[in-house]
């Protein structure tokens, strides 16, 4: 069975192309309150679980040890675009735990805001790791294996292959997703992401229960509670941090703050939590489309599930139907939600 | 009804996303000898149908008059990455006919290749119209809007508005359109396409067949059945002026020469005529995927249509089984036809 149309196209009075998906909407207690398509299937939701991801950085420990600030934790929960404000925080991250970007495993890529990667290109650099998106979730894994090593000088060799599921640093990573979703992920498909770290394939119903929790801190064990609570609050202090200009991510949290915690994730992934309603929520496109069908799906979804003001709705309009303009600026289509 | 999945991309051991799409083969007696999924919807062929929209530059004399060359042939059927030879090449267009970047309404954009863009980048400059990945098609406009004017000191005025479905220039590339599919296009659904020309929604078999027309000459007036003989000649003899480095069309073309022509057109539309098998075919992804999705549909089309030599097969079977490696180079998965 095929899941619905979530997101289309209009161009001229044509449906040009449209996007098939499903999510569910999950409270604290596991319940699906809202569901469309299969949220049974397990589905990989790489970087959408980065906040997951960094409970760690803070539960460990290492976040104060080394004194990471609000926009560095921030950071270590982002999907950056490479933007001069992402990497010299990335930078930061590393120096204050005594290490620097050859610590980091993820992998070099241009940044994906144009005018940060063609600002690179014109001062004749290439990218490094710090430019990679997930620069700064790295960086937190350097600071988790920098505090577990014990002496700073035995922190290199320690980390050395810390992208690798059996590295303690990654077990830490796993043990918290494990216990937000309440998936065991020794059951789960698992396969290598951009950055080289594992992703687990799981429910979206799954997913959505570990963002009700990351949001609530209901059904977590008290560190990482703690931890979820302090992100979601560095985060919504620091929203373009976790994203960067003109994204999504930034936009919503830059306007919510604190009300809504959403992350996105390559091929098609939203990951959210909306801590006033208890509600977390996960979405996949089948087609793995990110930048104009999950993202449209999720902002008609929480605008769906949220009480939406005058200044709020205002916000989300032009996000949920986008107006599509050409080379020339000539109006040509819609994007919408359906 | 749904279209069944055409291309599917794997990580670890789950399919992570699929593509679901039609297509139609037709023979040029309009003959369905092959399709999948719905091929009567209209669907926008965007970039696909550029070689038909050359077709008036040839017949009309233009190529002739102002001694276009088969480099400057191939560009004005392409989708080009704004590559240094793709610029030059649609500069020296304009220039014969006695014109410059001025006279184009495409828009500017951004060279696709990234290293071009990256290289104008690295020296200050910003994109213009003739880094437009249709500047070459826009370039063959002006030249047939040139020889339309009469005299050169005339063309500006009359070239004025060359993009509007009214204008002299256009319907003529329409008219070549309607001739070679056998739609009537004041009844298809009309909307503008990125670079501000009309596209016109046709159903895939009528795409088709317009290509097994292009592809043989037969069911066209001489004059477009001359043209077309030449402009797949052109495309044959300097594939890289259709896309660029690295691109699907380039490749297959470099290889294939006279024995495909292949066009890729935005939101995931392909069209090809296989000329030796009197063949054109036509495909649509419904989540409007080009670059991963279209791509492999294609190709595995191809190769299940043409009769495939080893060499033949040793050029196709990493582009319809992809292997898809992350930023540090490691096998992630892989993207395959269905």
């Amino acid at each position: 069975m095929s899941n619905p149309v979530l997101a289309e196209l209009r161009r001229g009075e044509l449906v040009e192309s449209f996007h098939r998906g499903a999510f569910a909407v999950v409270d604290t207690g596991g319940r699906v309150v809202r569901s469309v398509g299969d949220v049974d299937r397990p589905v990989y939701p790489r970087s959408a679980v980065k906040g997951l991801q960094a409970l760690p950085l803070v539960a460990s420990g290492a976040a104060d040890r080394f004194g990471l600030d609000d926009a560095e934790l921030a950071l270590a929960c982002a999907s950056h675009g490479g933007e001069p404000a992402h990497v010299e925080a990335a930078a930061r991250m590393l120096a204050k735990a005594g290490l620097d970007a050859g610590a980091l495993e993820c992998g070099a890529h241009w940044p994906s805001c144009q005018p940060a990667a063609h600002a690179l290109a014109a001062r004749g650099e290439q990218p490094h790791a710090l430019h990679n998106n997930c620069s700064g979730k790295h960086a937190g894994f350097a600071c988790v294996g920098c505090l577990m090593a014990g002496a700073p000088e035995a922190a290199r060799d320690f980390l050395r292959g810390y992208v690798e599921p059996g590295h303690p640093v990654m077990r830490e990573v796993s043990a918290a997703i494990e216990a937000a979703t309440g998936v065991r992920l020794a059951d789960a498909p698992r396969a290598t992401d951009g950055c080289s770290i594992p992703t687990f394939a799981l429910p979206l119903r799954a997913l959505a229960l570990g963002f009700a929790r990351f949001g609530t801190g209901v059904g977590l064990a008290p560190g990482h509670a703690h931890a979820a609570a302090r992100l979601r609050a560095a985060v919504a202090a620091h929203p373009f941090m976790v994203a960067g200009s003109g994204r999504l991510d930034t936009v919503l949290m830059s306007h919510w703050r604190e009300r809504v915690f959403c992350k996105v994730g390559a091929e098609g992934v939203y990951c959210a939590a909306l801590p006033e309603l208890g509600l977390g929520l996960a979405l996949k496109m089948d087609d793995g489309n990110t930048a104009r069908a999950a993202e449209v799906a999720l902002v008609a979804l929480v605008a769906s599930l949220l009480p939406l003001s005058e200044a709020d709705a205002a916000v989300i309009a032009p996000l949920k139907d986008v107006t599509l303009t050409n080379w020339n600026g000539r109006v040509v289509g819609r994007l919408s939600a359906t």
